[in-house]
C-alpha cells in the first residue's frame, strides 16, 4: 500500500500538486484497501487521511492502518467543514480534486466553504494512471477472478438446454461463479439468444435459448475488489450457414488484435487490427464498439482499445497492463458472436489470462 | 410514462427552465423504462429525446418508444457534439442540467463544446421530487419486492447454525432471493454477527454466527429496478442479559417513530421520535445514523428522516411516500440491533409494508 501512495506522492510532486482529495470509490481502495461505500481520502506529501462517518469509522481504523482518520458528522461538521478544518491544520492553500468523479453540486459545496481560503484545482486521471499499469498483489486478484470465471464457463455452458430461458442461465452463471468463492458478479451477467444476440448489451429475459441461433454468454466474477470479464458465443444444436463464417471472422480478428499486443504498441493500432480485418470480411459497419478496456478495481477502466482521439493518436501499451480484446459482429434479426478474453501485457509481447473453451 | 413526463413538464414550466438534461440512470429510468447503463435525455415541453450509442440503439427504440433517439458516435458525433446539434435544431439556447449527477468533468466538456450559444443551469432534485411520491405502478413493484424478501428472510433465518459464517449466510439470503424472481440484490447483503453488529454497515467475512451473540441481517430484493430493504436481528441460543434491554429500546423507538408518521409530519421530528426515545434509556450516543431513507429506484433516496438541515427544518410527509424506518443501537465490542420495516405514507397516518417475523 505504502508503494502505491509513494507512486501517487511522485505523480503530485511532478505536476507541482500539494495534494490531492480523492472521491472514486475504487481510487480509495486502491490507494488503502479502505472498502466502504463512503469516504473521502486526502494524500499529500507527507500524510493520508481518510474522512468518513460513523458507520464506517471502525472499519476505516481496521482496513486502512495508513491512514489518520477523521469523522464527518451530519449535521455539524460536514464534509467540507472537515476538510477546510484539515487544510487549516496542514496549511494547504491549494487543493486537487478529481473532476471525473466530483459531481458539480459537490464542488459548489466544497468552494462555498473553502471559499478564498483553498483554491481547487480540478485533475483528471491521477490515480488511474496508477492504476493502469498492475502490480503483483493485484495480479495475484485477478488471476483468480479469470480462473474463476473460465471454470464457471466451462461448468454451466455444456449443461445448457433450449428450453432454459435467458434468465436462467444467468442464474446458474451466477450461481456457479458464487459457488467457487466470487464475492459476486463484476456486472449483472449477460444472456443473449438469437435475435437478441444482435444487441451487444442485451438485457436477459424469459426468451428461451432455443437451438440454432446464437448465444452470447458475457460474464465476470468479482473478487476482492477485482473484476473478471469473458465473453463466449455458443450454439445449441446446428447452427445456420452464416454462423460460421461470422465467428471465423470474429475469431481471426481477436487472434490478429493479440498478436499486436506488445510494449509500445498504441492502442487504436492494435483496435484497427480486428477493425479492418472484420472490415475486410465485409462487417465493418456491424462492430459498433471498441476492442477492449482495461480492467481491474473497475470493470472499465485505462487503457481503453479503440479508435485514436481527436488528436490522432492513442496511448501506448506498457507491460503490465490488463486489457479485454473483444470483438463482435451483430446483425439485427440475426443475432451476434462476440469473443472475449483478458490479455496481460508482457515484457515482449502479452499473456492471454482467460482459459475457457471456445465452442463446443 | 407520459404522465411522469407531463410532472417533470409541469416542474420545469414552474421554474422557467426550457428543458432538462437528465444525466442520472434512475431518473432515465423513471421517465422512460429505458434500462441501459449508458444515456442521457433531454426533455422540453414539446419534445423528448434519449441520447446513447450503437450499443444501446435498438434497446432505447424498444423500451422508451416515446422517445427521440439520437446516436452518439465515438469519434465524430460526441455526447455534447449530439447535444449541441439538438439545441440548435430546437432553438434551445438555455438547458437546465442535474448539478448532484454531472461531473465537473462532463460539465466542462459540454461547456466547451455548447459554448456561449447554450447556458447550462445547474438544477438539483427536480426529478427525484417527483420520484418521492409513488404512483400506482411503482408500488406494485415496490410491494412486490418487499413480500419477496420478506419470504427469503423468513425461510432462511430459521436454518441459520452457529457453524455457518457470514459469509455462507450471505450466500443462502441471496439464493433465496433469487429463487423467488428478485432479478438482484438492492445493495450487497450484510451479515454481522457478534461483535460486527457494532458496525453498522460490516462487510461480511469468514467468522461463524456464533452462539448467542446478536447477527444483524440487512437486505432487499431488487425487482423490475425497484428496492426493498428489511434488517432483522437475531440471535441464536440463548442472548445475554444486556440484549433484551437494547432489542426492546430499539423496537420501542421503531414503534413511536411509525405511529408519528403521517402527511404533514416533518421527517425531522419522526426522526427525533426514535432518537429521543433512544437517548432517554441511555444509548444516545450509540444510534448515529439517520431513522431511515426514501426507497424506490435508488436504494437511498428522498425523503430522509433524520436530523433537521442547517435552516433547522425538514420537508413534511407526504401521503404516497415510502421510507424505511431502522433505528439501531451500536455497542463495540458487544454487538448491535437493528429493526428496519418500509412504510407507506397513506392519506391518514402509514402502512407497514414489511412483515417478516421479529426475533424468533
Amino acid at each position: 500500500m505504502q508503494y502505491r501512495i509513494d507512486r501517487l506522492r511522485a505523480a503530485l510532486a511532478e505536476r507541482d500538486l500539494p495534494g490531492l482529495l480523492v472521491g472514486a470509490p475504487a481510487n480509495r481502495r486502491y490507494l488503502s484497501d479502505f472498502t466502504a461505500s463512503y469516504g473521502w481520502m486526502v494524500v499529500t506529501a507527507a500524510d493520508a487521511f481518510i474522512l468518513t462517518d460513523s458507520r464506517y469509522l471502525i472499519q476505516a481504523g481496521r482496513e486502512a492502518p495508513d491512514y489518520d482518520v477523521r469523522q464527518i458528522v451530519n449535521p455539524g461538521k460536514t464534509m467540507p467543514e472537515v476538510l477546510a478544518e484539515l487544510c487549516k491544520e496542514l496549511g494547504l492553500d491549494r487543493l486537487a480534486f478529481e473532476a471525473a468523479h466530483t459531481t458539480v453540486a459537490d464542488h459548489s459545496r466544497l468552494v462555498a466553504v473553502l471559499g478564498d481560503a483553498v483554491a481547487l484545482e480540478a485533475t483528471e486521471g491521477l490515480v488511474e494512471g496508477l492504476r493502469m499499469v498492475k502490480d503483483e498483489a493485484e495480479m495475484v486478484r485477478l488471476r483468480r477472478a479469470i480462473s474463476m470465471t473460465d471454470a464457471a464457463m466451462e461448468a454451466v455452458a455444456p449443461r445448457l438446454c433450449p428450453d432454459h430461458t435467458e434468465r436462467q442461465a444467468v442464474w446458474m452463471l451466477e450461481q456457479a461463479l458464487r459457488e467457487r468463492g466470487a464475492e459476486g458478479v463484476s456486472f449483472p451477467i449477460i444472456v443473449a439468444a438469437g435475435p437478441n444476440a444482435a444487441l451487444p448489451h442485451h438485457r436477459p429475459g424469459d426468451d428461451p435459448l432455443g437451438k440454432g441461433g446464437t448465444i452470447i454468454i458475457d460474464m465476470g466474477a468479482l473478487l476482492d475488489g477485482y473484476h473478471a470479464d469473458l465473453t463466449r458465443t455458443l450454439v445449441i444444436g446446428e447452427p445456420d450457414k452464416r454462423f460460421r463464417q461470422v465467428y471465423d471472422t470474429v475469431a481471426e480478428a481477436q487472434r490478429l488484435a493479440i498478436a499486436g499486443i506488445r510494449p509500445g504498441a498504441l492502442a487504436h493500432e492494435v483496435d484497427a487490427l480486428a477493425r479492418d480485418s472484420i472490415a475486410a470480411a465485409g462487417y465493418g459497419a456491424h462492430f459498433g464498439h471498441g476492442l477492449g478496456h482495461g480492467i481491474g478495481l473497475n470493470v472499465h477502466e485505462e487503457p481503453f482499445l479503440r479508435w485514436a482521439l481527436p488528436g490522432g493518436t492513442s496511448a501506448p501499451l506498457q507491460a503490465g497492463m490488463v486489457t479485454s480484446v473483444e470483438p463482435g459482429i451483430y446483425l439485427e434479426g440475426w443475432g451476434g458472436v462476440r469473443i472475449e478474453d483478458i490479455v496481460l501485457v508482457t515484457a515482449d509481447g502479452c499473456e492471454v489470462l482467460s482459459n475457457a473453451i471456445k465452442l463446443r
